[in-house]
């Protein structure tokens, strides 16, 4: 106790000034991390698969718990199933600063997307071990479960969870209830797992960025200035199915055909105007479905996201309008059916945006700020507590996707960046 | 014997001078039998069901197997489950004049298609019957099996049926062979189904459109100059998949978006150049397919149909080079597989359509020339012998649904037209 005293003194006296600028990372302990973690679990190819709630799930969680424990974490998990790993700071009066990120993956996804902000989220807390840190605040690694899914695990946290989803079957097979019950979670009190806005002085993730922007501007780190909002709606488009061998060209009510220049109108839309919007129409049904058969219904899924929510709706608009200009020369009908599902923008904290910021520089590396175009637990948390985001590049931009790939150097990067992050954090 | 023998002879010097012109259908007993038809076999909507070799197709064969030896008819039914009834005629030496359609309907189709053709027919040797009309030639009404699943019953008479289709199953549930055993045929020796080129005379089949360009000009009567030949491609548009929120616009490869592109450049090719080609995209798969996901890939389907063979080949080419420019400006591939199982134009006999004209002009009735744009059994008969076609009105133009109609005096006015040109070849 003597020996634990006197260093947090000299930590607090010391430390801010020296040798907090000289902490690194270990990049062979994350790269063997990240490693093994994709060994959980196996698909029909043999590959690691740990979608929320799978046996692989369930190893890989096993396994990094283990991982928490043995870095002196006190680790419990949440009614939600999210894993929370806390290291007790020097002042009792301060909130916690929380990191961390998921550890689940899509089916047939990539080794790096939430693992890389856990396992880097760890390798603070091993760097501060090594150097025998203790921080003021308390600090806590959350590692979210069923991110995947819907950011299940930080919309409990953040009280945003409906108790209805709990019934809904996921891609493990299982309902959310019965997957959060498998991973040592209570769903039949999953309010209990919320927290209240304060409770956490703040949320930072690392993650990769899923897209090709760092690489093809070739800078290191990302300093994300929010997480954009997502819309979708379901599009209808009827026209007259009909013999596609007697019916003349210019007597057919085509759906297909009007639905192609829908998804062009679309594309035209979101790209006309300056900005980082994105519309997409990722799904696409015909029917009846045949060679000889005019199409005389289609079905298809309209997605627009952007940082700014009202801009959202105005490039809808745009569309809708479109859409009806496609109806009076195709003799078809559209019909949205906003879906009322998705996820409103969150903007990340400027303070902590600027800590980003200053520890890139302080560490000589590039950088850019960025929007996040992918959902991410942050998202969540961003409703009860200042939050910010440090992306990494992705080679070629892939994610969702076993090719998903971060080389060594730039998750190290992004580790020691939300190393000196929080350290700054703690400082202020 | 001495009577039939005064008949034929009365028959042959006077009728074709003065008695035949006035012989006409009974349009009450053709709508009535066309209803009683439509009461066989039952979908899950209560609507006639008469998809080849289920229930009802049986079912609705015997009724009218029935009709036809009412109707004083050699009935029989061969190898490939066709039903042939024979007519004796006065000149043993003379091959016979064939006429008839089909049966069977596409599943949730209608009532005319094919029954028109057949109950034609049937109504051909009534009205011959009531007046006591011996031919010169035999007559053979054929109602040919399985039109609707690839025209069968025609291809195995004309000698064109490919014995491996046998094992392929029909929408019946039961294979080619199971469903041609279920009708009374012999799938084993299906080649003995085949007639040699010249067995038959001629073959006239009375049809509706099945498109809306009679109903357009306001005309009674199709004279079909030809059907039209068929060709298929399986197209392949390859991308590549990707975050649709992480992927800015200008990153990337949307092979839906490259695939709206080829739609509208497949109808643009098609409907530049003058006539009556069709070019129809009628299925389309986007993979993986989610509102999030950028389409990696994208299956459709390109239809092109003429009565000219080459034309749809330079359709295509034209179509091909499209497709080489949106790849160029999209990142996308595309990829063409021929699919090789379609048909080739058949044209119909010019001096059956004289007669057909004569016919119509005869009955003042009005008319145009025009081509099949649907295939036919007449499509597979003309490999093997002259072919004539009449089309009536398709109200709406609407085929192979519930809504398909064809009003009485248009039927009748066909059966007419049919009766009269079968006297007419006869006489010559």
């Amino acid at each position: 106790m003597i020996r634990l005293r006197y260093l947090i003194s000299f930590a607090t006296i010391i430390l801010p000034l020296v040798s907090f600028g000289q902490l690194t990372v270990n990049q062979q302990r994350i790269e063997k991390r990240i490693t093994e973690l994709s060994q959980f679990g196996k698909d029909a190819n043999g590959r690691g698969y740990r979608v929320a709630y799978t046996k692989g799930d369930i190893e890989g969680r096993n396994y990094f718990m283990g991982l928490m424990r043995n870095a002196g974490l006190d680790v419990s998990v949440d009614n939600a199933g999210n894993i929370i790993g806390k290291r007790k700071g020097k002042d009792p009066l301060l909130k916690p600063l929380a990191f961390g990120s998921h550890l689940d993956m899509v089916p047939d996804g990539g080794n790096y997307d939430g693992c890389l902000g856990s396992v880097g989220a760890l390798e603070l807390i091993e760097i501060l071990n090594e150097n025998k840190v203790i921080t003021r605040h308390p600090l806590e690694l959350i590692v979210f479960s069923n991110e995947e899914g819907g950011t299940d695990g930080s919309a409990a946290m953040a009280g945003n969870f409906n108790p209805e989803a709990l019934k809904l079957k996921t891609q493990s097979g299982l309902t959310i209830a019965e997957g959060i019950k498998s991973i040592g979670g209570n769903p039949d009190n999953i309010k209990a797992a919320a927290r209240k806005k304060g409770d956490l002085a703040t949320f930072v993730e690392l993650h990769i960025e899923q897209g090709g922007l760092l690489e093809k501007e070739k800078l290191q780190i990302g300093v994300v200035e929010g997480i954009v909002g997502i819309e979708h709606w379901e599009v209808t488009v009827e026209g007259f199915a009909n013999h596609a061998g007697t019916t003349p060209m210019n007597m057919r009510s085509d759906a297909l055909l009007a639905a192609a220049k829908f998804i062009i109108a679309v594309n035209e839309e979101i790209t006309k105007v300056p900005g980082r919007q994105v519309g997409t129409v990722g799904k696409i049904a015909a029917l009846p479905g045949a060679f000889n058969v005019i199409p005389g219904k289609v079905n298809l899924g309209l997605e627009i996201r952007d940082l700014n929510y009202e801009k959202i709706w105005q490039l809808f608009k745009a569309i809708e309008q479109r859409a009806k200009n496609i109806e009076k020369e195709s003799r078809t009908h559209f019909a949205f059916t906003y879906q009322n599902n998705a996820s409103k923008p969150a903007l990340t904290d400027k303070s902590i945006q600027d800590k980003i910021v200053d520890a890139v520089k302080s560490l000589g590396l590039s950088y850019q700020y960025m929007q996040s175009g992918a959902g991410h637990d942050a998202q969540e948390i961003s409703t009860i507590a200042p939050v910010g985001m440090i992306f990494v590049p992705s080679v070629g931009g892939i994610s969702h996707s076993p090719k998903e790939f971060t080389k060594g150097i730039d998750m190290a990067n992004g580790a020691n960046v939300l190393l000196k992050t929080i350290l700054a954090i703690d400082q202020q």
